[in-house]
């Protein structure tokens, strides 16, 4: 898989995802994650990226000029499954959303700043518009390093563990059960018996009743949209 | 605004919240951003911060001892509104809960990794869980970052044109509308006439309709939820 990420903070971006598990995809060839700088597309010596917007609005605009330049290019390079940009105007991220982009091959993401895009180039780049939640950031490199985590630790290979992804909240309807490390008391507090029993039948079935009953308290919406 | 971070992966929220507005906000000392190294509340030559869930589950679990030493030795100097902890169990982010931490005075959050912490670290010390959306991360280091982006914009001065903000999406309960900037016309795509109209009020008029537009197309719930 590659992602190629546009914006006007690629330092944001660098950090964000040359951590753990993202770093390890990348240095194991599982994706590759190309950052631009969107200056580097402009043909003024400012470097501008930027310009008022008509109508008097507050804010910046982000030009369509040198998005066109980079998302052209490279198009012209190889095939992209999805333009991503990342927008409070798009479909919220999920984690059904995750593993679908998960499956994809090349995909853009268009980080939106300041007041947000040219219009235009949204109409005509754009195939397809992400939220991550309905919140505003300063920017959509937050956004775009969500998404990219989201999706990169879903590639085969990616965690160590493959069945600790499987068993994480929302990839099977449920939020997971609590979980213990040692000691098995800690200032007065006792890990639950069960999980110190080496009873795996009672466990799981412990497991599976303490997911339910955190579902159906915290998030009853999750077990409705099952029906 | 004081906010403590305490993480297992400190360079990956160095780079996400030393950039753009979320640095001059420190730089005018708007906020306190203190990142803390969860290792460095550890007891062992190794620093270990997990051990192996009870039970079999697979993945780690983050120890309770260091995310207890670090939460009081942070409470014994100050007075903390709320310990949040970063966890897709928690209460999804809002732009209503962001306005509302951007009110307190000093916050703590932890980042959950690996499985997660030990459920007692949740019982004992933790005042608010937090998830920003239903998909899983690789830990909760971006959705710190996203927590902390999202309440610091909105602290008095932290953006330079205040009108910015409460133009933007969700803060009114609509969609913003589409904006543009120059040129008018690129590759045959024109900037809607009105907006070069220089009539403010038909500009006005034309923006709430299309914020109106946009919100019933792409996300009627957000209406709705305002009845």
């Amino acid at each position: 898989m590659r992602i190629d990420i546009i914006t006007v903070l690629p330092n944001l971006l660098d950090g964000a995802l040359s951590e753990s598990i993202i770093k390890r995809a990348q240095d194991k060839g599982l994706v590759e994650i190309v950052i631009h700088n969107l200056r580097d597309y402009t043909s003024d010596p400012r470097r501008t990226v930027d310009d008022y917007p008509y109508g008097g609005e507050a804010g910046m605009v982000m030009l369509a000029e040198p998005i066109f330049k980079c998302i052209e290019g490279l198009q012209s390079e190889r095939e992209y499954d999805e333009v991503i940009y990342t927008s409070p105007d798009g479909i919220t991220l999920s984690q059904g959303e995750s593993n679908r982009l998960s499956t994809l091959g090349n995909i853009i993401i268009l980080c939106g700043h300041y007041k947000g895009v040219d219009h235009r180039v949204r109409e005509a780049l754009i195939t397809r518009e992400i939220s991550i939640g309905d919140y505003v950031l300063t920017g959509g490199e937050l956004a775009a390093a969500v998404i990219t985590d989201s999706v990169v630790r879903l590639l085969p290979g990616a965690i160590g563990d493959e069945s600790s992804a499987l068993s994480d909240s929302f990839q099977d309807g449920l939020l997971a059960p609590p979980v213990y490390t040692r000691p098995s008391e800690f200032r007065g507090m006792r890990v639950p018996d069960v999980l110190l029993s080496g009873n795996f039948a009672e466990i799981d079935k412990w497991k599976f009743e303490q997911a339910m009953e955190r579902t159906e308290t915290l998030r009853p919406d999750l077990m409705n949209s099952e029906l």
